[in-house]
């Protein structure tokens, strides 16, 4: 009986056992059914893997290749040349093994000008009717790229067509001052010419600032002090044989202070779209204006009559920088001579195009992570803008493979744009921001600007919203310099330039994107999309060069790169690792890399300098400066908060919702900062704390313009601005702080 | 042996089934672990059962009972009957059993306008200094309620203190076209006081209007024609006899054409904020002006001097309205006297508070439902705005105990408001959306508005943002008409008010939000969340009242309305279900019920009367409607597109991404019809197809104004001001249906 009842047991056993093995496995459970597969893709965060073998497989020879074939050739936007480039963008973004999911070309109808190719500008020294001297009408040619006929002119885009005769002044760099000091010596400006030197003002106002004297027309030179470190001739001292500008080099440029397509001021520029007219373009030079290389610059000033001009005025001429008689010496070659400017330039519409590429998102494809930069050219444009493009067409080289070997696909969407016409004013990217507002307001994360690469080798240098400081910290430490197994970009970057951080002591000092330089303007100042502008530097111990020298000049070819920016292309390299690892993280990661407290200390900084300058004189007229320190409190206050409940989530269990949350508040956080009505006389500045501004104090910029009125008026209804723009940012900050406060807390 | 083999089987089965059961219920599974609850939560879509437990408790007793308490006192902003408003909502909204989850006030110092208590406001007819007659100084007495010491003295908000002495002409509406035409007729209308009726043109406008022509000082009356079917008797026919006006009942108002805090525009008006000054506030009369009863415009006007007035100027009086002299008839006792307006109306700052009500949501609470309603009135306010807050109370009593008593808690966050200060010109919701703009664009799905909830006892009428009738007209299939069990709200309304929608036949004719008649203005137009505007109303086969009569005066109480209005409260019942509804719909719906091509077919009628009316003429000057209507075509592709991923979506089982996504396109898409800088003269309209308009064509309200005024003027500057808005509407329709195309299109 024992033995039966054993048997029976053990059986029974086996029986259970089994009976348990196929309840378990064998029948699908109501209340636990197997984990649908898109509960592991949202939980999917940044692979670390996957941004190691990135910053592997960037390659400098596919660099230096890419920089040959796009600078083969001037590509001047809306020329043949930059439709060259349209389509090799198109052709890599289109690649079977290495492209995108999808590119595309978009056209904007757009405004642009250009001198006559059959009547070129001139600018003449002239006794009478008899022409004593010509400046040079092209840049001299080393190698054939200068010789190229698609080699543009130099000349002031958007700078009128004219005639204009004179007397010849210095005003030094055209600020309004130089012109005040200059007028108030020589008692009149009135029917001279002036010549003045890159550097100070924007190219447009030194034409704006000088016309209200009488000035009637403008020379712009680019001086050896500023830009060579004082080296001028071209025997032994610049370009070929050093990086340094030739004599004969002149920066072309858009002499206009407004970005985006002129005659279309927020519509994009479509065939039917309404265009304002040409008489009511603002923010142009109302006389003509040319700009000469140096020697020619030389040739003038060295010969102009006293009073001498005072220190600061000096540059590396080896004569004395005088004032001028108005005009010339008596004792030079050009004794009672005027200097004359007959400039033919003509302003057309243009179709240019943007070249758009995309790699679609998987968990979140209606969250956009935005890289870009112009790829149109003065002339062969190497350093700008090629330089930037070539290092972009890496990074969608790889990344375009690794989608289609299917092995990765990015959390969010990643859109690539090539923009058109930048240098007519940032075009391409601003109708592209026009014409989609909505659509990237809504789900633009960051927008990365990359346009010239590499200025010069010595390091890394950033400029961006403050929320992003922490993403392009963290890329740069993973990224080693050229050369180096051990130090870091970041290491390397902090020690060229940094600054002391209330929360995190000594870090590399990153910048802010106070201007309209390249074509995150549009991005950062008209959508308050969270923007960066990524590029490696000089060396500030080295040169003072106020930007590489052959900038906008016909010597700015892949020859000049390869020989002097840089050799074996391992500081493109460094770039393209360092902005490729920005963009996946900003890709990949389940929450954003975005840090609000970052936010919270540029503000502290910018309030600090506020009421260290104002305080006393906002007090004396009756406005206080309480409501502003509270908002800055209330937003430290939130951002706090916001962080704490970040590290005390658990995102990758929890609903995506969760995170989707908190990355709306980081995604949004600068979009709170825009007033559209803030300032109405800035095209498309509208973020209230990065917007362009006069005064020289990092703060506030409508508050620290309105404040140096009203200091300089006295004026009861400037005093009043001053209180308005106090007000808007007061409320623009304590707003940002409500979208950054728990959901939970009082609304 | 068979029975033991049997029952070894049976037992070794029944084993084997208890082994089964435990493997299946008492193991874990590691393949597929239990699905972690929030899968759960994020699938759980709108509970129907819910929503109709949620009809059936609502209770016109509760709805009455909080009627008579909202309305013991007159509570005109900022008094102690407001305060006294505030405590009982915050009482209400903070009830432990049937409260929310939080309520707080918010208050802004804002500036209003009120007459001197100390010195009425006097209109008298006067014979050099011999006072003739006196326009009464308040409202008949039929009951207590007309003699509480608070009840305000009817007045012109906003109008300007000051005397008037002048002979009297009758002025009709006091529209433009009416002051041409008396112009014309007389002569000149210098130096003249005008009696005018209201309608026809905004109250401010009268003043406005009636000042170029010279004319000193306005009285405004509501003639019986227009509000009483012709009843003028209060010894039978108007109240406290019907809900007629009786003949001295004075309609109040603000004089004032513009919304929000006048001395604060675009800032949240806190105690620090920056204040326009007074002298430059716009859109307020210039001359003083004040509003009298209908027996008192009687004695006058029919004691005019002619000629005869036109028949549509004539109204309800016995006698034959003129024009004046100006002045009185020989024959009249009147005869040349003046008449005369002293108006001692004081502004003064002012603090209002909004008190704000929350239910966080469960899956969602980053977004937001808001539903609210004004606090303040001009006298006791029982229809105005009372009606609408007892329904709020209902709804958020039901809503608070489901809540408290752990039954229900919203999938997104509803939020309650109950704004200041509204008669002064919307003034607390307007306040509110300045202060959270970004927080609010960020997140709010919808607004409902349900101001004075029961104009009369006919029919729903909504006004909405077309993305919103869908949901509007499934909550009122839902809900049964007072009196019935079968026939639906919606199929009552359709009987009242219907039109042919191209797509879906007859349905009732739900409005747009084309102007600023109550709080959702600053929602709708300012912030560009799709807002919707519900109450009960007239028959108008019954009545031809402009309003109900007794609109702004002393006679809108608690009386009033439970005699004449609503007697047994089962319309507020009606209103309170079915806004209700819509408000559990929205907060609850996995996906949000608004449909995108409801927007699409709108467009499309607006196209259409564009091109019939404006086509031939823009033309004619060079400019093609082509752009628009591919605009509005890709509007509806996109929308088409939108509704097939909708269609073909399985957001219940799929990642709540999908839905989000979903959600936020729809919830975004009347944000993308902004822009701020499109009407700058009108403040606080940014929604480019809802903004104000002169015209009368129901189209495109920038477009139709500036083609109105080009074919006036025949100038060229502003055919392009046409081709400019023709390009802003454009260009805001095809970037909204760029936010609506799939993500996967092409960007």
């Amino acid at each position: 009986m024992l033995k039966k009842v054993l048997l029976f047991t053990l059986g029974g056993a086996a029986v259970f056992t089994i009976g348990i093995l196929i309840g378990h496995f064998g029948i699908k459970k109501n209340t636990s059914a197997p984990l649908p597969q898109w509960v592991h893709e949202v939980a999917q965060d940044v692979d670390e893997n996957l941004v190691e073998k990135f910053i592997a497989q960037v390659d400098t020879t596919q660099i230096r290749e890419n920089l040959q074939v796009l600078t083969r050739v001037p590509h001047m936007a809306t020329t043949a040349g930059d439709e060259a480039t349209v389509e090799y963008m198109l052709k890599r973004w289109q690649d079977k093994d290495t492209g995108l999911d999808a590119a595309w070309r978009e056209d904007y109808r757009v405004y642009l000008s250009f001198p006559d190719k059959d009547k070129p500008n001139k600018v003449t020294v002239v006794r009478g009717s008899e022409v004593v001297a010509s400046i040079r009408e092209k840049e001299k040619a080393y190698y054939p790229e200068q010789d190229d006929p698609n080699v543009v002119q130099p000349y002031a885009a958007f700078g009128p067509a004219g005639h204009a005769k004179g007397k010849l002044v210095y005003a030094n760099q055209g600020k309004v001052t130089d012109y005040e000091h200059l007028n108030n010596t020589l008692g009149s400006l009135n029917g001279t010419i002036a010549i003045v030197r890159y550097g100070g003002a924007g190219r447009a106002d030194k034409g704006f600032n000088a016309a209200p004297f009488g000035v009637v027309g403008v020379l712009v030179y680019t001086d050896p002090y500023d830009i060579n470190d004082g080296k001028m001739s071209d025997e032994s001292e610049t370009y070929p044989h050093s990086w340094y500008l030739p004599p004969s080099g002149v920066e072309r440029g858009s002499y206009s202070t407004s970005f985006g397509d002129q005659l279309t001021p927020y519509l994009a520029a479509k065939n039917g779209t309404y265009r304002i007219e040409e008489k009511d373009i603002t923010g142009v030079s109302p006389i003509p204006i040319q700009p000469i290389g140096f020697e020619d610059a030389m040739n003038l000033i060295c010969e102009l009559e006293g009073p001498e001009a005072p220190e600061n005025w000096q540059g590396s001429f080896p004569c004395k920088y005088n004032f001028g008689g108005p005009g010339f010496k008596d004792t030079s070659r050009f004794k009672d001579c005027d200097v004359q400017l007959d400039v033919y330039n003509k302003a057309e519409l243009r179709d240019s195009a943007n070249v758009m590429g995309v790699i679609w998102g998987s968990v979140e494809p209606d969250r956009y992570v935005i890289y870009g930069n112009h790829r149109d050219s003065w002339v062969h444009g190497a350093v700008d803008p090629s330089s930037g493009t070539a290092v972009m067409l890496e990074i969608t080289r790889i990344l375009g493979q690794l989608v289609k070997t299917e092995k990765w696909r990015p959390r969010r969407t990643v859109i690539f744009g090539s923009w058109g016409a930048e240098e007519f004013g940032l075009i391409g990217s601003a109708e592209y921001a026009e014409e989609y507002i909505s659509k990237l307001s809504q789900r633009t994360v960051a927008y990365i600007n990359v346009d010239i690469s590499v200025f010069a080798n010595a390091t890394l240098r950033a400029s961006a919203s403050p929320v992003a400081q922490h993403v392009i910290f963290a890329a740069s430490k993973q990224v080693k310099i050229p050369g180096s197994d051990t130090v870091s970009v970041y290491d390397n970057w902090m020690q060229h330039s940094n600054r002391s951080s209330p929360t995190y002591g000594l870090i590399p000092n990153m910048g802010y994107l106070t201007g309209a330089g390249s074509d995150y303007a549009a991005f950062m100042h008209y959508l308050g999309i969270s923007s960066m502008d990524i590029a490696y530097t000089y060396d500030r111990r080295k040169t003072r060069a106020r930007i590489y020298p052959a900038y906008h000049t016909a010597y700015d070819t892949f020859d000049y790169v390869d020989k002097f920016i840089d050799p074996g292309f391992t500081s493109h390299q460094t770039v393209a690792r360092t902005a490729g690892n920005v963009l996946l993280r900003l890709a990949d990661s389940i929450l954003l890399p975005f840090k609000s407290s970052d936010y919270a200390e540029t503000l502290e900084q910018y309030l600090n300098v506020a009421v260290e300058n104002f305080n006393t004189e906002l007090t004396a007229n009756g406005i206080s400066m309480e409501p502003l320190k509270e908002a800055v409190k209330s937003f430290r206050s939130a951002a706090r908060s916001l962080e704490e409940t970040i590290s005390s989530s658990d995102v990758v269990s929890n609903s995506p919702l969760k995170a989707r949350r908190i990355n709306d508040q980081l995604m949004l956080l600068d979009r709170a900062f825009l007033n559209p009505l803030a300032f109405p006389d800035k095209y498309g500045f509208r973020h209230v704390i990065w917007a362009s501004r006069s005064s020289a104090l990092a703060t506030f910029p409508g508050l620290a313009d309105a404040v140096m009125k009203a200091k300089t008026s006295g004026l009861k209804q400037d005093w009043a601005q001053a209180h308005k723009h106090l007000s808007i940012v007061t409320q623009a900050i304590s707003g940002a702080a409500h979208t950054l406060a728990e959901a939970h807390a009082a609304l």
